[in-house]
């Protein structure tokens, strides 16, 4: 695919400092951009690798007035660069139809263009929008639902009663409506099991990675709410619920009963404790443990985690320790002699 | 389904405090029961609870007397919740028999009942118990040995020379039999692979959840114990043991060798480094990180892992940091004069 | 097999002190060794447990002269006993060919002798070298190349265009080339996804464990550089590149684009944040987080990670606090008087 500078500023309504007539055939990072590819630049530092690199152009904030190559200056560099991506990303060529190994359960709805790959099965009383792809090996448990162009990879495994949105992504290996982690300590301390008969919800615009586990609720849902990213290899317990947009990095967990409200970010190897409410775009860093409920728009760090700016003074302080031991050990000579 | 209050209390051994004969017809969690449903309580903000919801009656503990709904009276309101969740729990229709595409290895042994999914693969000289249900998708290497009763959601791998108990629950996506992590570095910096040709054992009433993965041993066995409860995402590696009733939580690893005595239990994103016993029913609390033997019956935390208390002694000094400065600061200054 | 003690000296290049016409059977961990079998020993805790148990014959570091059992003294012990359990670990008979239910996309190449395995899934344009195993329902997509004599385990998920080495292992479970965590946020809270359109690229002789996710690059690579052996239930984001012989720990997660050089060791549980270099033969403790580019050949722990023995005089001086805060109390009384 070709397409001028100009072509391109249309796209993400940037506007153009420089040749705007210059041939773009293609994407990539500062450092490996080659000439007649665009790249994009927000910091100093990738600022630094366009100017040195062999792209063609770069896409740039508002406030660069001048470089050294042709620019195309816009609100959301980083956004703009996805778009221009997915513009010379070409069309995956894919099976599509219904592979005669697919196997489907009774009384299922299949709405238009959708795509049961070699070896997926599908149980009872399912329904499937139209254009969702079930890739190969995908597994459906009975009364499943699943909104329209939603996309599963291969492997994926949904167990019964799982309502799962529209344009939903997720990715292989990923088990959604496991039973939750629940038993009862008897005296002879064995575990009885409780029963897991609740289910998972998931909204719209849902993206999960690879290998994750969601358990079931126990009595009621678990919930997902529309637009949340989840990465790999997310552990979310029973009856936990996520509000809209929430983003969830590599190894967090979620223990049971919790509630991330919209816009929370749990970055990776976080986890939370059981019963606890973490408020609206809050941040919680990496390898965080959130032991209580948390209010909104904060960033927290540690466990038990606390206000990060708390974290740090404490951190600093504890830095100072060595300086502290000499300063006592000179107040106690003086106070001998 | 419906049962009368009277009835529920039979089958739970408890004793009735209000209306014996009203009709139940479901449970819930307290705030989510709605008229006609029974819900649980243990402590006051449960009880608070289910006094304001909607649920038509309530198991307690034997210490609550009074309560303006009627309550069963139990000793074990936890345990009697689950045993009613059973009783409502509806059986579910599953597929059962030889689906026609399971594909069953030479001098393999199934009990009566036996159900191999859509997609089974059985290795050869493979031996399944009676009433043993493989979902869709399993996989079972050569020599493998299943105990009657046991469950096998869809897509477990388990490896060759696996010993599954009886009452066993796998969950989907999870490995049992991986090679162990184990490599001799050479001179030159690259590993050797040091064979794993020892197996997994697993003991009765064991459950396991998705996407587990359970190395078999070098030489000998990985042991998991009867009764034995493992969460989602779990790493056990080679050689491991579990002792009975052990409880793990989600996202803890267990290095190679390690030992872990009769129940134990090893909070969310826990570990143990190689080689080390924890007595039995020590608890290991989250996130902790075990470094070398531990005593029974304790409570530890924190990384290296010691006795929780001493961990909260330390916190809390630590916390007092900064009113230290000040006080050595106000010594200076008095000194000085 | 039934081996002199000759015979397994010269395999292994190390010298006999004692009957070298003893015959061996079979090997096992010191402390489970049968008559009749060989061990390996390099501690005193272990030369102990083989001098009490019952082997009839030792492997042992040069330094061990005298021994109350026949021994085999060499180099390097650990790699002796790898070879030996080589040699009595007998051949596993598998099944082999091309399965009639494994499904062949277009313009696919297969080398000699290679195994496809019952519901195994090959897209089209896929070039698999010699000798080349994959087990039951494994899963590859469009244009993936496998070198020859690599042993994939079954239900392990390739994806599109991933390119894997030659005597690669990879255990069940393991997801290659999922798309990469890439969002850009918008002005609504909403996540706008970022094409992930790059490939993984996989060198020779790795060994990958169970449940791994490894994610494809935004745009270029993902590399994991020849020899390097990862555990299960590792997370490697976008664009990460790992040198040769790193090694990565269970339950590790690598954030995108970050690096780690030749001869790495990440343990249990670390993290690495994104765009950060590791630098070779670096060691970074269970459960540490790198935030910031490292130096070579470094022992580092902690979050964040500094070097290890920075850290641990940091915690002795944190553990002599209650004595500080004694010796603050006395320092004022005096001064008080």
């Amino acid at each position: 695919m070709r397409k001028t500078l100009k072509e391109l500023a249309g796209l993400i309504q940037g506007s153009i400092k420089g040749n705007e007539d210059i041939i773009i055939e293609g994407t990539a990072k500062a450092e490996e951009a080659k000439r007649g590819e665009i790249t994009f630049a927000v910091s100093k530092k990738f600022l630094d690798k366009a100017r040195n690199g062999q792209a063609s152009a770069v896409i740039v904030p508002l406030e660069i007035k001048n470089f050294p190559k042709p620019i195309i200056r816009t609100k959301n560099p980083r956004l703009a660069f996805a778009q221009v991506l997915e513009l010379f990303t070409p069309q995956i060529q894919r099976f599509s139809g219904i592979h005669p190994t697919a196997l489907i359960g009774k009384d299922v709805k299949l709405g238009k263009d959708v795509t049961l790959g070699p070896y997926v099965v599908v149980g009872d009383r399912v329904r499937i929008g139209d254009n969702v792809y079930l890739s190969s090996g995908v597994y459906l448990g009975n009364k499943v639902v699943i909104g329209k162009d939603s996309f599963i990879h291969p492997r994926v495994t949904i167990l019964d009663d799982a309502v799962i949105g529209e344009q939903v992504i997720i990715h292989s290996g990923t088990v959604i409506g496991v039973d939750g982690f629940g038993f009862v300590k008897k005296e002879d301390g064995s575990y009885h099991k409780i029963p897991q008969v609740g289910r998972v919800v998931i909204g719209n615009e849902v993206e999960i990675g690879a290998n994750v586990a969601i358990d079931r609720a126990t009595t009621g849902e678990t919930r997902i709410g529309s637009g949340c990213k989840i990465d790999n290899l997310v552990h979310i317990a029973h009856n936990v619920t996520l509000g809209k947009n929430v983003a969830i990095v590599a190894l967090a967990g979620i223990s049971g009963s919790s509630t991330l409200e919209d816009g929370v970010i749990l970055a990776g190897q976080a986890g939370v404790t059981e019963h606890v409410t973490i408020g609206s775009n809050t941040i919680v860093a990496a390898k965080a443990g959130v032991t209580k409920d948390t209010g909104s728009g904060l960033f927290v760090s540690g466990f038990p985690a606390r206000l990060h700016s708390k974290q740090k003074r404490a951190k600093a302080i504890a830095n100072r320790l060595p300086r502290l031991v000499k300063r006592i050990r000179e107040l106690e000579k003086k106070v001998a002699e």
